[in-house]
Parts: structure tokens; C-alpha cells; sequence
């Protein structure tokens, strides 16, 4: 094992690491791919939730950004950031918010798939994007449902149609860029169909967007697309790295975690990342490689042959190698510092309050606040 | 469906709720059962993390109390609760923080299973307890291993010898009260035995602590142990439910959300309770009864004949009935607002900032904040 890097001797542990230079990394990949389609990024700021990584974006505070609830909408606003998709189903009870916020200057808009929905959306004079589904992961209308057109006109008739939107929540189930592909054309052409539908019955139709991590990398062509949304490609993690969206170099997000204890006969290491720093996210218990609660590295981030941690608890990980593995037990003494990769960077930013950032240009270990709640 | 409780009215979802008269239910019948065995209850918080819920424990402010993380600690030792135990293996890096507390007036208590950390707790003056391990689930030095003495030797040399600690976390693969007895009866014999080996060696052991929820309430004899400790108990969930310890109506938290979609001709209701709400345990997958998500009940906490939320994305529920079940899915439109029994309590109110707890008075709604962190 390296001596542990300096500037973590004064952590306490778990912490959460964030790699800046592979961030930007990701960040100007995905930019480079939007620019070459012809189309905007709209990224989506659910996984971070971060003023400071919004800051870090090609549309800085100017944006335009998505989110997932209206608790990261007032935050980035309160930044200054004003061009804003809220892209969860509204509930009613949640329209005098967005109207507040709207009131504030945040050109906040809405999502939505049913009449009901539209008629208290138009009611309240906030603009709106329809959902379509174009993989039956979630909610949505099919793009040939005449209720779509129907949801058009309440909206349009009080000026707050802006357009349609899908998500492919499928693509993460599929491995490999041709798969993801695959679903990026059918979320183009779910979307497309659908905006030509409304435009058919003579409404507009400004706004047509499309994304997920998996479907905006893969993406050949989107014509008749407007805007890609995608969140988790700051970050990557585990998942993305299983289903061959990046490579495990480019996953930014890692947990600083402490050696506590052994039981050297099973050879197992305690360490205090448990699942309450991990979160219980196992998303990669279906893909062709289980990374348990995530992969073990030393403090500069290199893999350590097949090491993970196969279980945990509150605040327990138990590292092992991995089942079947050749490979010998590493010695880590108590006090020993490691970095876990996570199966989902959603899932495991969420358990903590801050990033501790290792800058892009090398210098000291910074902190930047993140948020949750609602 | 029951007309919405007004005072429900006004929350924005996902929100989470505290039954205060349900809690205070349970809190009292483990108090009894610790009182007739003749034990000191050391309650958990790691599931509560709230100085409002431990003010209402048997021991109020005076303690004793075992948390998980020092963060807790500092928050509850900033309420003026002295008598603390850390029950996870100390890293030596939290050592100076540790010390930091008691030059504060906190009697906190460390846990240690190894060599190493003896020396670096004896060296920093710090009481501590050993783990024994009763189960295999975990931590721990089995009670004949001739490496406890010598822990107990670095420790008694500093002073800083207080016991024995173990936890059956076993306990909880197995279902009812017989099961849980015998792990209890593991649990005891297995503290009391490391005990004795200490005193026979010329050691003191003041402290001999057991338990786990399951184990805690199945205990019958606990000859020996001068201690009992329990977290999740305050609260229950359905992992509780489905093992036996708790019926579904002890469930004292839940998840209020409201109804934002539908996929009608796939029987898919869609609430504003997905994954980053409920969390991502699934807790209750091996069991029984697999609960999916979470129980759905009406706003009133009344059971919706076979409703669970069977899939969760970060801010989506998709809430569906049982596989083979043969109930009418209600008819439930937008803005409907229901309320999702959790699997795993500590999990669930880790994604909270805050409980709003319906008082056991009856009266008005009442918010009390949580930390997390560490």
C-alpha cells in the first residue's frame, strides 16, 4: 500500500471524494457530443446537487438545467440559475410553489401527462412539457395517444404548451453502446412523432427533449431533437461503468473509508463505509459483474484486485474478495485508508451533506456544500 | 377513500411522518420488558437520530445511549446527554475527537476488538468495551479467544477496561419469538462467558451489553448482563413486521406522498416516492412477504388490500398490487394522498432532514428536526 495521501490524515471518515479533473472529463464529453448533434444539453442536476458543479457546467449559472424536485429547483434559482425543468409528473398540491417561484423570475417548467394535470397547470398559467413514453419504463403518453393532443389544447389555450419530453429508463438495462443506441433512436423517435403530432393539430411544439446517460453517450442522430438531458455522466459510477457507458478511470465519486477491524480466519476487513455512506443501492447485483456495495481502492484511487465490499451494515462495510477470486487478501491494518467506488453516484452523494473535492488543478482539498430534501 | 386529513393539506411530498402515540407505545413495552429481566435499557439512536425522540426514552436526557456515528454523539451530547456508548469499531483517527468529548464532560465509551486499538485507546486514556462476537454476523473476538485477555490487559493497565459488547445481527435472518429467543440466549451466554474469562484473568467487567431489536424482545433469562440495547424498536417497519416482532399497526413511521400519474392499462399508479424517499433497502426481499418498496395505506395509516410500491426510480413510486393478487386496484386520481409503511425505519428516515410527527395529544402537526452526517 502507497503512505496515505497527506491531505486526508485530518478526515474523519466516511467522506465523500469527488475527483474534479474527471468530472470536467465527462462534463466536456458529453458538451463535445451535444455540440456535434445539433442539439442543447440540458443537464440534470439531481445527481449532484451542487451549486458548485452546476458552476462547472458549459451553460454555467446561465443554465439550462433539469431537476428532480422543486427543493433543487429553489437552490439553483436562489444561484441565479433561472432556466429550470422540473421533469417529475406535478402534483397539484405543488402548483402555488412553481407559481411562486415563477413570480421570482425562475422560468420554471413543468411536466405532466394527463388531463387532469393540464387542466390545474393551465389553470395556474405555468408553462409545461408533456410526457412521452417511448419504452413503457414509467409515465408518459404513447406519441400516437389521442389524449395527447387533447392535454395540447387545454395547454395551449392558456399559452403554456411548451413541448414534449421522454426518458428511457430502459437503457439501463441494456449493455454496450449499439443497445444504447438503439434506445436513443427510440426516444428520438417517440419524440419527434409525438411533436409532430401536435404540430398536426395545429399546435406548437418549441421544445423537444430526450435523454438519459446510457441513450445521450450512444446517440448517432437526433434530428428533430432539441434539447439531450443526462445527470449522472458528471460522476459516473459502477452501473454505468457494468453496462459499458465509461470506463471505471472515469468515475469521479468515491467514499473515503477506514479500516476498524478484521476477522482474518473469513477474510474479512471491517471498514466504516456501511450501507448509511454506500446507501443500499445494488444496482449492480443484475449486471454481468456484482460489485456488492462497491470497489475498493487505495487513497489514490487505484483498483485493488478484487476487493469489494460483499456486505453491509448501518455503518459496517465488509470487504472481501470478490467470490472466486484467485487473488490474495491484501494486509490492511486498522487505521488503513481506502476509497470505495459506488454502484450509483445518485444513490450514494445523497447519504452526505458535502463533496471533499480534489481539485482539478492539484491544490488542497476544498469542501463544497450539496443539498437534499424536498 | 377517507376524505384528506387537513392537516395534511398544506405538506409538500415526499414527507415523513411520526406517529407519536404508536411510538411511545413501543418505547414503553421494551422499557417494561428490560425492567422485568432486570437490565438497564441503553437505547440505539442510530434509527431516530433526534433529540426530540430521546427525550421521550425512559432515561430521558440522562441517558445512557449508544449511537453509531460521533456525529451523533455530538448531538446528543450538546442536548446534555452525558452517557454515551459509540458501538462501532474506533478507528484510531477518531481518537483525538473522542478524547475532545470526554474533556468535555461526556462519558462516552468507545468499542474496540483488536490488539492495535487497545494500545491507541489505553494510550489516549479512553474507556472502552470489547466486542464478542455471538453470531459470526460481524465484528468481534469469540468469548474463549485467548487475544480478549490480552485486550483486557492493555486496557485495565490505563484504566480504561469497562466490558463486554456483543450484538446478534443474525437475528434478524430468522422469524418469531422462539427464533429470537435462542439468539438472545446466544447473545447472553456469549457476553457472559467473555465476562467471566475476564474476571478470571484478574480483569474487571462492570459492563456486560447484548442485544438487538429482535433479540431484545424475545429475551426470556439475561442472567449475567447488566445491559440491553435496541434502535429500531422506537419505530418498527415491515422487516420488523414480516420476522415478528411487531405488528403492522406498531409501525410508527411513514411516508406521506401524493399520487402524480398513471399507467392505467398496466394497473401502474405513480407517486413522489421513489427510491431517494423510501430508500433502497429492500429489506424484506428474503422474507416471507416481499413489501417491495413499502406498504401503501390511506392518509388515515389504514392498509390498501394489497398495494405496494413494487418499483422505485429516484423521485417516482410506481405503486401496483401484489403479484397474484386478486383485489380491485382502487381508482386513486392525481393528488390523491397516501402514506408508505417503510422496510427498513433507518434507512427510510436517513433521506429526511426532518419528522413531522402527529402529537400522541392529538393536537396539530409538529415538526421535529433529524441530523445525519458524521
Amino acid at each position: 500500500m502507497p503512505a496515505e495521501t497527506p491531505q486526508f490524515a485530518s478526515l474523519q471518515t466516511p467522506v465523500l471524494l469527488l475527483d474534479e479533473a474527471k468530472m470536467m472529463r465527462n462534463i466536456h464529453r458529453l458538451e463535445a457530443h451535444a455540440k456535434a448533434l445539433g442539439v442543447t444539453l440540458r443537464p440534470h442536476l439531481k445527481t449532484a446537487k451542487s451549486v458548485e458543479v452546476a458552476k462547472r457546467l458549459g451553460g454555467g449559472l446561465e443554465g439550462p438545467i433539469t431537476v428532480s424536485t422543486l427543493a433543487e429547483a429553489e437552490e439553483f434559482h436562489r444561484a441565479r440559475i433561472s432556466c429550470i425543468l422540473y421533469a417529475v409528473g406535478i402534483a397539484p398540491q405543488k402548483l402555488s410553489h412553481a407559481w411562486d417561484m415563477r413570480q421570482q423570475g425562475c422560468d420554471l417548467i413543468l411536466l405532466l401527462d394527463s388531463i387532469e394535470q393540464a387542466k390545474a397547470v393551465a389553470a395556474a398559467e405555468i408553462p409545461a412539457l408533456i410526457e412521452i413514453d417511448s419504452d413503457g419504463h414509467r409515465g408518459g403518453r404513447a406519441p400516437d395517444d389521442p389524449v395527447l393532443i387533447e392535454i395540447g389544447r387545454i395547454l395551449h389555450a392558456a399559452g403554456c404548451l411548451r413541448g414534449v419530453m421522454t426518458h428511457a429508463g430502459e437503457s439501463y438495462t441494456v449493455s454496450g453502446a449499439a443497445a444504447h443506441a438503439a434506445f436513443a433512436e427510440q426516444e428520438r423517435a417517440a419524440a419527434v412523432q409525438a411533436a409532430q403530432a401536435l404540430r398536426a393539430a395545429g399546435l406548437p411544439c418549441e421544445v423537444v427533449s430526450v435523454g438519459s446517460t446510457p441513450t445521450a453517450h450512444a446517440a448517432r442522430d437526433l434530428t428533430g431533437v432539441t434539447e439531450l438531458r443526462a445527470g449522472v455522466y458528471m460522476f459516473f459510477d459502477l452501473v454505468m461503468e457494468g453496462i459499458g457507458v465509461c470506463s471505471i478511470d472515469d468515475i469521479a465519486l468515491s467514499v473515503l473509508t477506514t479500516v476498524i477491524g478484521h476477522q482474518r480466519d473469513k477474510g474479512w476487513i471491517m471498514v466504516d463505509a456501511g450501507w448509511m455512506a454506500m446507501s443500499r443501492d445494488r444496482g449492480t447485483q443484475s449486471l454481468a459483474v456484482d460489485q456488492g456495495y462497491g470497489v475498493v481502492c487505495d487513497t489514490d484511487g487505484r483498483v485493488l484486485d478484487d476487493l469489494i465490499i460483499s456486505s453491509a451494515n448501518q455503518e459496517h462495510g465488509i470487504v472481501t474478495l470478490r467470490e472466486g477470486s484467485t487473488a490474495t487478501l491484501p494486509d490492511l491494518p486498522v487505521g488503513t485508508r481506502l476509497r470505495i467506488l459506488p454502484n450509483h453516484a445518485c444513490a450514494t452523494a445523497a447519504q452526505f451533506q458535502r463533496y471533499h473535492v480534489l481539485p482539478a488543478d492539484g491544490g488542497a482539498l476544498q469542501t463544497w456544500p450539496r443539498f437534499g430534501g424536498w
